[in-house]
């Protein structure tokens, strides 16, 4: 499970721009030229990291002379105080890369650390945790990656490669079984037809349209196990509506088939990581 | 106080091309051509609104006959149930937009708010809540507008428009005075020069340099009500180091002038506000 | 059923840099300013026009004081001689938005034209006629929808919104079985998961494991019937392979559910239509 | 004569943008990380291979491990089975880059097939076979390229490169003396004019008037005999209109000495080349 | 005789992002809101005015309420102390549009009053004066528009739209008729062929080998009319090397076609304008 | 001191794509494939050469074949015939680069000897010569970078990084003192406060208000010394207005801290350097 370098360089190169602007000017006067210097990343707090090789391509790209060698994988959990992470090579490079990298890996080890949280809640339940389009603008490969790697599943990454009908859909169609039938008809074959619902009636029309997904819209575990029965396994049942706030074991036990969580990806802490760099003298 | 549209246009045409992609396969598919729709943005929490420009001008390139209208302005204080915009126009253009938009609004509303309970905390000291650079990459014009909007003010927008001496360029440069010599010298004299320092001795050679600011990093009440003894006004002094987590007002009182909190930006509680839509049939 | 105007317009302006470079050297020299011109498309031979969207806003992007007015739509039907829009405005515009308007205005047809062929051929069976991803290199979205412009359907947009498992995929995971329980682990479970297979142990392999689309590679039309038989509704059947070639209606006879054809988008021969320009002397 | 790689990444870069979107979700499943796979290159029928470049340059840009071995350069004629090129290296990267290099390689050596085929007719003749500015948006230069590579020349590469005086210029300008004037006074000295005549009565004002190159648009044999009489050396005669549906010998046999197809790029027949690919196990 | 806004806009946006950065701070914290200003351009010394509609175009990018009127045009030659324009808006973006907009019109009308100097001095001569590919890079467009605006002509605008064979091309080719006849096999027939000699051998070879255009390097104008002799209208001749020192005059009465000079660009002396801006109280 | 390679880059890269376009039609007709080349850089005239750095770039992606050695470093004075570097490789590459990569030697070695023969002028006195934001647009970072070269110090970088509060944010406000309040309150704490004055009023209210920088703007001599006077160390004085036409001595002997001079980049004249190839037979 990796990013493509295309993905991250573009978000790095971008980042390096906001950040960096017209160049590092504390950097450029007062660090002689050709200094080098190493470093430690450290852990301050507990959680599971996600972002490695994001960090690993920020300083390649922000000077492809510093090596940076990783001593965890993403997914990896760790405990405050390990060092997860050495580099060294010209300083000028390494303070220049420091703050993109470390705002990078600490929101993507946050957003892995809650989604690890959410799925050991879980555990033992056939629940699968997985996230929304609730994620920061230009940074949803790295946020949906990073849910991944906290053990989740991705719900559809954009508006063009899922189909998800909801009550407005509903209503400017007519009713669920016209707006199933219309996304059958003209949309790719190769995706499944999702529907929201808030009633059992408007569950039992949409199984008999045949829906392939049915997304139960804040509905309370009671309702929701009692959909569970009476889908009877005849479409995947997700369950969605404020769940970063409810107890999701009991959610799971509900037995639907995924639980997914805006507050993954909306309402992010970062994972508290810090460099410690030393000159090289 | 504004941000440019290029600023705007430049991130949501960039969310777009990522939320959107190829196009809207549900709504292309079930909305009928031309279908009106209306709806409400509602605070389903309170806290201070952030970003109405952004979500006004992303309704607007979703759809230039979708008609927007704000009840508060960036600022406002909000309560639960506040109906805070409408919307109307073609349904297809505002779902298209809808997800972009409320992102960014929680996002920015959601720094705006936490910016603000800050700034209450310290009121009548004569410090100020500042932000840094632990902001979202891209997304930096916009979290330190909410910062603004939110009663703070803006640390150094980048490592091009503020000189900020650390321990690691002093260590390169030899001293704090050589550091400080080397940046006086060598950048623009239109720059401030901060110097981070963590003793007294660095601080009076700081002082002695000629440093404009000087961030206490990590210093105890104590060590901070010493440290504005000392300087006695010869320069700017700034508490720094996860004062997320500190009782801000006894920060103030110690005296002095700013207070920057990485947390504000790095770690942010999305605001919840939804969208009510409703087609119009 | 339209293109954003995102999307057109990306094409359109990349298509005006490489087309008109740093500018008409003909037209600026020859054409008086403000001198205006009328002009009328017209068929040179009988096709479905698709791309009357593409060509209003590409004369719009050129000048947006020219008018053009369509007078079919896209799917209709024209005959040879049929005149199927004006265009009115300043000439030098004109001139300029020509030669792209015409390039993308023939291909589209060209492909609508070929899919309306194609669907003809196979109506009153259940099967649809599909595209592939053997599209130009930045035209897929003007070249799919062309494809449902003529009645097909669209398959998998990209490598990122379908699952396709392949001979090498199957080789790579050890087994059908193997990769399709893989591809159902770690995909978006708003993905349908589609199988290519070329035997019938392995259309019986892919059945078990939960394929939703099998793909019959190759198949003679025969062998095609059985696989229908021994799928008997338990997934959606495409026929692959040279189906430019093939008699499709004898395909769909088969009983198959989608037929996929490289050819519709990869050997595009285009539809003749031209622009009879007059100066307005 | 080859295409810069700066013209070859910006294609391939925006084809995998398009191709790969977020990721191939099926090889991300699949592929074991490190699974390694070689395959040939099939030509499945015969014709001029354009594009070895292209396609070296993709998977490079794919995944810089892959290793890939051209049997033939551009402009080979390959018979059908003919193996013209090996590859090995990481199977993703390849299954990756597969679907964009084929789209190219195909479209190119089609268009050098078919340029290569109408040179052929006219051989021993004065006359060369040139191409139009009837190509695909963003793939001039490739288009272009193919059309040297079977042996034709190139007309100019856009608006701004060449100047080409047609009926509208003329009309606006007065006449055909005036636009010539015209146009040899404002543009670079550096670029001939050509003009675009229907009759006799044109040919002779256009001689006069200096044209470097006239274009005889849709004239008969016969007529375009007479006016290589007329001429008699003055300048360069190139046949134009529906050229793609012509007797090319007879044409050429007229005397003229350029003459240009639109039909060479705008309905191009791929050539199928297969890649068949095994993975190591 | 314009620049269409494509060119414009580009310049102008990447103009903005290069001096407006982040925002216009002075401007944002001092200026309040829906302030009005209104203001004249006013020429600080004599000369030819060159890119109103450049300036036109930066402020309606920099806020589309502003009006600005040219009381001059392209091409007019003004005195000291003449308002060339007035402007009146919103201040603020007056303010952010105004450096942009005076670095752009001061280079280009400096570029075209040194031009209109030149060809005042060889009036009545049938010379040219011709520009060159000494340009600043990105400015291209707007450095050769300023030379036409003065009254010169353009030399080829880039390396792909002219053929100037030099002593490298022929030293690498054998000999200037090899090279001639490479070139005129292989570039578009459109383009005239350039060759550049430095003795009257070389003169004689390139006549012969059918040169349409002699560049005359480093020549006395002793052995430049005996160069116009030599060639006697076979072909146009061009004067080259330094030629901004050298008393153009002499140069033209050679006999020389086309007197191009880098100076004209390469060394640009800003004609000095100023804006006097009156804030609206 | 140096330029990072993410500015070189992006403004080499865009100077090819408008000198090179699609491709050296002379060299790719001319010059055999694989033909070397090697040569040398002389200075036709003394003076300060910058931009080693940056041609060193150019050549390197034009062709990375292409070695490039330099003589001398930015900074370096040199005299008429010195060698300054040399250069051997592909020959293609390196007339591809040729232009480019002098275009942009000439002007950065042009400010530089300017700025020099500035700074020379006011040796051992406390001044500093400073540049404006008279640059070209888009090559600011490299315009800035030749002053600094020179000797010369950096004014803002652009209208986000240095506050200058002029005489229309002046009237804006209503006073200096109230423009400085609001900058000081709304503008990061990072940033000095520079004002413009005309008058000793007007230096004395600056003063009162707090401003770190006074620029003294188009006063005499006479009352920059009368400035320095009432000033008493309390704010850096910044001479401006025509400086580039002042005797440069006579005004720092007045005491100002800083004289800035727009003529340095907004009227430069092009150090002459030459490339003087040979081709290897």
């Amino acid at each position: 499970m990796k990013i493509d370098n295309r993905h991250i360089d573009k978000i790095v190169l971008a980042a390096f721009e906001e950040d960096i602007g017209t160049g590092d000017i504390t950097t450029n006067t007062t660090i002689p030229e050709g200094r080098l210097a190493s470093g430690k990343f450290i852990a301050k707090e507990a959680g599971v990291i996600c972002g490695m090789d994001v960090v690993a391509r920020t300083f390649f790209l922000a000077d492809d002379k510093i090596r940076f060698e990783a001593f965890v994988k993403d997914g990896d959990r760790v405990e405050k105080g390990d060092v997860i992470a050495e580099i060294n090579g010209p300083a000028a490079g390494i303070l220049v890369g420091e703050r993109t990298a470390l705002n990078l890996l600490q929101r993507m080890s946050g957003i892995a650390t809650r989604t690890a949280e959410a799925v050991e809640k879980i555990k033992r339940t056939k629940a699968k945790i997985a996230d929304t389009r609730k994620t920061m603008p230009m940074l949803r490969v790295f946020d949906k990656f990073a849910v991944r790697v906290g053990g989740g599943s991705n719900h559809r990454f954009n508006l063009a490669d899922g189909i998800l009908i909801k009550d407005n859909h509903i209503a400017a169609s007519g009713s669920i079984t016209a707006a199933v039938n219309a996304a059958k008809q003209g949309a790719p074959h190769t995706l499944k037809v999702e529907v929201e619902v808030e009633t059992f009636e408007q569950l039992n029309e949409a199984l008999e349209a045949g829906a392939d997904i049915i997304m139960l819209d804040n509905m309370t575990n009671e309702m929701m196990k009692k959909a569970v029965e009476i889908t009877a396994g005849r479409a995947k049942l997700e369950a969605s509506g404020n769940m970063g706030e409810k107890d999701l074991r009991e959610v799971a036990e509900t037995g639907v088939d995924i639980i997914s969580i805006g507050a993954l990806t909306h309402s992010v802490k970062a994972l508290d990581i810090s460099l410690k760099l030393k000159m090289q003298l």
